[in-house]
């Protein structure tokens, strides 16, 4: 993309109504309209076309993004640095372990302590059904709060980088890569995606990936099949708003006990492990009773009936059964490949080399929708200041 | 605050004699002239007033300010980090566990190491009495000398974030605080603070804070009232600033064992807990003995003395005995809530709601000081390079 | 160093051969030709002329500078912090502890995911013979293969800030340093330096620092001589490097197992642990086994050989035994030093008081050499870039 592709861009999003995306959060993808959707990708393309061209994007002369992280995390930490260091945001983690948030500190009173400066949050909190997007919630409100009554100077917004229910700078940065490789958005309408179960010799993996893609594709007018093993259901709020998005965007949502009938056909094949939802909501109970033989009776439980599944992989054999045998293989990454991270795992070794470039490309979308998503919450006319920046022609590298 | 509001700040700054706080540290306010003093509340707010009206109040391009932390921290971490953002300098944290401090290796060699482009170091140490200050002495000395020298490139300045002795950087934001609530320096002249112990169910909290305030709050005329139970004495080197204090500044300086004393009529409480500052020269002793049965030993004893004192709660009944019954009840946070935060505590849980937002307030100031201090130890000419960064007028957010 | 004085400088510059150093990596010193050995030279002096003058530096308005140590670091990490800020990029760091890395994931993988905003990758990995550098080579192969597949919109380049083999921000750091205290590269030429074993308590310290050392120093025909107790050899490879760089800079390369022969009429003398090559090697071995019993006897053996060589410390009489008795003594730090940092070690205490000021100012140069290999790496006329730096004349402080 040249300038010139660049300034059509920002001429597009011009046409968008996402005033009201200025100082909110984005925690769930299906809370936005069309137009917020759109408006993220056109301004997550328009970012990269920027730094493409060796433009500055940093909108931020000074200004925190806090991290929040519950669990360990390689690429959704850096995503989230390298959107925020796009644009001016220096990161400071909330490390809860060197914090006094682990000395009985309430939210409420942490969410402003650490805001003064703040202008985004990130938080991934994504080990327990009903707790991350509460917490979400309750930080959200907290900060809403200090800002209403004069403690923060400015209302820092929140990126919800993968709670219990929606991953959706995981979703949306895999929807942008769909779209890059079908040629546009409207190339999506009627093809047919597997967002399905893969088995996995690990336990618990989040169910915020399949939901969050059937909660999201299933917006484009795409034929969304969701697959796994009878026991492995996801929420079903989620299940209800893919079904919901499929009625008004001309799609389908179905689901299937058979991997096989998902692939079949597919343009889109997302093969990831999860864990059953129902497990994981003991899990939360058990946690909540702090009854921790409880929860390693339930993994050993989930790892037994997972090893029942041990067919849900994504072969070759399976990949042929696709659209024209040339399905395009996504995963979030890391996978578990069979013979190489794992005995047996979620995908061929195969079929996974074939597609290593696409899926690092697939990987590649997330800074920039992060970067957008903050983008959006910060600028009250964001084609405006986007124009502003391009006329403003600052070099990235000297 | 406006613009116009902001310059005449400026202004007033120009007044004030702040030069020998170039290239100087910030240990302990009573080290500070009383211009000094003010050109700190002075630059504070006009940080303040130029982030509100989105001016860009950074003046390092680059450069780096070092932390380190003896303990956990949010708040000062956070507040530090801001204040360097704020600034333009990057913070890089030197943690003694990743670091080959642990290894024996001298003060002053590492003092140097980690300071080749170093602008500023922050350092909070109040765990060992005797030692804290001692040590932030060692450490300014030491790139003292490697400036001297030709190691160091540039003089960084220190910031004390917590020592044993003083946390200026705690006292002069809850003063920042009075002031703005009382609506002027000029207004704390013969206001009632009282400074009490407070009942807390943990050990060891650093008596830092309450001597802070002692050696602060006494400067400006205010009737500053020292309340604890026998046996909770604080370091009589401070009592003899804030009697010396008091005597210069036109107000008093009071002791007494009784809370209730001390709220009856009080414009201002502050009822904190701390550890008695001689357990804490003892356990300092141990410590150097590597007496550690000795220290387990110790703070059970304090534990069981503390418990003794049970009725030192900042409670409903206690405030209505001061000023009409509304005294500005102050705290550093995190505060021992009873009922919340702890089974009994510092106070009671109505008490705390009902302050909440000015509590959080009394917070918000301490990025603004912290940056101040490294201002004002950085520009020789104050006013003059606010002034110029007024004209300059970069938007924060662009 | 004044303005006409770094603009002289560029021009120099300007005469060296570097094209080659655009976007290549740096890992040996003995892969760069002299031209690009002396442009990382200037450019360090440059950049340390610009700092002085408080001259911005800054050529990244954005980007990140990913680091990657394998082990605790105090000065290098800080060393690199301060390069990449002076540039203006912002660290981030991969923490392993923190990262999915552990669990399993490929470099090829972690190397992209990790890149996407990096514009430059510093790695420490000196522990194990055979891998630190291996380990680099396989995360440039995969950045490089990332950009090339259009995964990487940049492609980030490498220092190596300490591998198995060579550690040339040390050695470069080194030799700056002699530059400086001799007057100019022109007069090391003759001049004999000592790069020796010293006895040290602790064990299996790196060889990298020796065999970077000799490996460069012999390049600007200075008679290098090595000395070591029976048993402490170096890699041969790098001995070989050594020799040949002797052979065509008409210096010499001695070998010698006498600590006296070395220090005599030495103008230079650099005593210094480091453990055995064949040692290193079986270890790297046993731990490739998970033969730790093994590794544990190897280092009760190896510390028992250690003790057998106390004397080969740098002790006052030695000195006197230098060139003029005031050769320059040389450590990368922490030294052992005598009755202060352990009960015996490298050096005595009264010598390394004596250097104290010349050994923190040796360190000062690795920030600088750090920044100038990131720099060469990054622009592809490095004198033109700097020239406009030095037109465009922003100060580094407001």
């Amino acid at each position: 993309m040249d300038r010139i592709g660049i300034e059509e861009r920002i001429k597009d999003l011009a046409c968008l109504r996402a005033e009201n995306m200025y100082l909110d959060d984005f925690f769930l993808t299906w809370d936005k309209t069309d137009d917020e959707i759109a408006a993220v990708f056109e301004v997550a393309e328009i970012l990269r076309g920027m730094r493409e061209n060796n433009i500055s994007s940093k909108v931020f002369d000074s200004g925190l993004g806090i991290s929040l992280f519950r669990d360990n995390s390689t690429r959704t930490r850096f995503s989230y640095a390298s959107a925020c260091n796009m644009l001016g945001l220096e990161v400071q983690d909330l490390d809860e372990g060197k914090s006094q948030v682990a000395h009985g500190e309430t939210v409420r009173e942490t969410a402003n302590m650490i805001s003064f400066m703040a202008d985004v949050i990130g938080i991934r909190d994504d080990m327990y059904i009903g707790k991350g997007h509460t917490y979400m919630e309750e930080v959200s409100k907290s900060v809403e709060e200090g800002h209403r009554d004069g403690v923060l100077e400015q209302r820092p917004t929140l990126v919800n980088l993968q709670c219990d229910i929606d991953h959706p700078t995981q979703s949306m940065a895999d929807a942008l890569h769909i779209i890059n490789q079908l040629g546009g958005v409207e190339n999506l309408k009627g093809k047919k995606v597997a967002m399905t179960w893969a088995y996995s010799p690990s336990y618990g993996k989040p169910l915020s990936v399949p939901q969050g893609i059937i909660g999201l594709l299933s917006r484009f007018g795409m034929d969304v099949t969701l697959a796994h093993p009878e026991g492995y259901e996801v929420m079903p709020e989620v299940e209800e708003v893919a079904r919901r998005n499929s009625a008004s965007s001309g799609g389908s949502f179905t689901k299937t006990n058979s991997m096989a009938d998902a692939f079949k056909d597919a343009d889109i094949v997302y093969p990831k492990s999860w864990a059953p939802f129902s497990a994981m909501e003991k899990r939360t109970d058990l946690y909540g009773n702090g009854d921790f033989d409880g929860i390693d009776k339930l993994e050993k439980e989930l790892l037994a009936q997972n090893a029942k599944h041990k067919d849900w992989e994504c072969t070759e054999d399976l990949m042929k059964t696709t659209k024209n045998g040339e399905a395009l293989y996504m995963h979030c990454l890391p996978a578990d490949i069979s013979g190489v991270s794992c005995k047996e795992g979620e995908v061929a070794a195969s079929v996974f080399d074939r597609y290593r470039v696409p899926l690092y490309k697939e990987a590649s979308f997330k800074p920039y929708i992060i970067a957008s998503m903050i983008y959006l919450s910060k600028f009250k006319n964001p084609s405006e200041t986007l124009m502003n920046l391009m006329k403003n022609d600052k070099n990235r590298i000297f």
